[in-house]
């Protein structure tokens, strides 16, 4: 019986500001091929609180779709708590990642992440500015070499 | 010091159009049993992007209001950016999907799940037709055979 | 190579009537520091269908932002079909955790959660009374002592 392994790497994605809606599946299927992990469990989580993740099929049409839900959901038009201490211009980003969650677990099969044909893994920056964004990358799971 | 093993199975469930909300959890229940794990950790992950994962009491009153709820997230009757495209009549069982998440993760303790006395594992189709859901069950344990 | 271990443990939180939000990241990296845990995953998995767990800066603003937003989810003042049967007031409840989701996933690094600078892991109560939650926390990951 091959041994469990866990394997951690942090991603860094360069992203636009909020909310922008960004596909990392081919990344993460990257990282996969060089940690050579063949069976398991990736999980991933934003650093940051204006930061989420989730999946969707990654076309113009529904990534647009879910900016406006997003901004549906804390208008950053509206006034914010978070304003009156911090006036950095975010109260909605935070809401709204709190709202989305900062964490996704992902099946891992023959080497890849197991995902239907047209879903796709998005990192989200809600922030009201550009950011590099960090999600840590948890893989357990077994290898190829096992 | 038992070693943990790590299984996964698919489930494929037959579900209406959406918002349908199924109660999972005897199916997930009877898994474990069949897997003789005893104590560990299982991940849900919805294959597709208008397929969604969640828990709640399952009663008809409170699973018609999620039902609502979600609609109102996003509105089948509003116009989306997607239908341009599409025209498959689901940019908001998109958005729904996203919005509410593909995975969760349900502690296992004496061979089942281990949740509230009330709260249910469901799944939800928010596509709008009828579909053969797969929901890819990971389970990292030690079995009862340790 | 050290052999990945599994640990759970049940944190019990007394909670004001709902939407409250309780920071618990200090209590969960004494925990990971008494398991001698120095890599790997926590997750988070509350127990109840009236309970949910999320990420966001902790302050008193932000938080009272996120309170709102919940209680835009789904309103306390609507009407529900689950009061029809239960008549406990709590139908809003039910929804709210319901979309923010009973489940996260939290790196662990050199003893101590990996969280952005200003994120902290917060759990709510959505229950219209004070409650005793309580939260399932399962730990995969190798130890100091390996």
């Amino acid at each position: 019986m091959p041994q469990l392994q866990i394997y951690s790497e942090t991603l860094v994605v360069s992203m636009e500001r909020g909310p922008h809606v960004f596909n990392i599946t081919s990344v993460l299927n990257d990282m996969l091929q060089r940690l050579e992990v063949e069976t398991g469990l990736l999980s991933l989580f934003v650093l940051g609180s204006t930061g989420s993740v989730t999946t969707i099929e990654y076309e113009p049409g529904a990534v647009e779709d879910l900016r406006r839900a997003i901004n549906s959901l804390a208008d950053p038009r509206s006034s914010y708590e978070h304003e009156k201490a911090w006036h950095d211009g975010n109260g909605h980003s935070h809401v709204q990642a709190a709202l989305l969650g900062p964490s996704v677990s992902v099946p891992i099969q023959r080497g890849r992440l197991l995902t239907g044909t047209w879903q796709q893994i998005v990192l989200i920056n809600h922030d009201v500015r550009p950011r590099e964004r960090r999600v840590e990358v948890t893989v357990v799971g077994t290898g190829c070499a096992d």
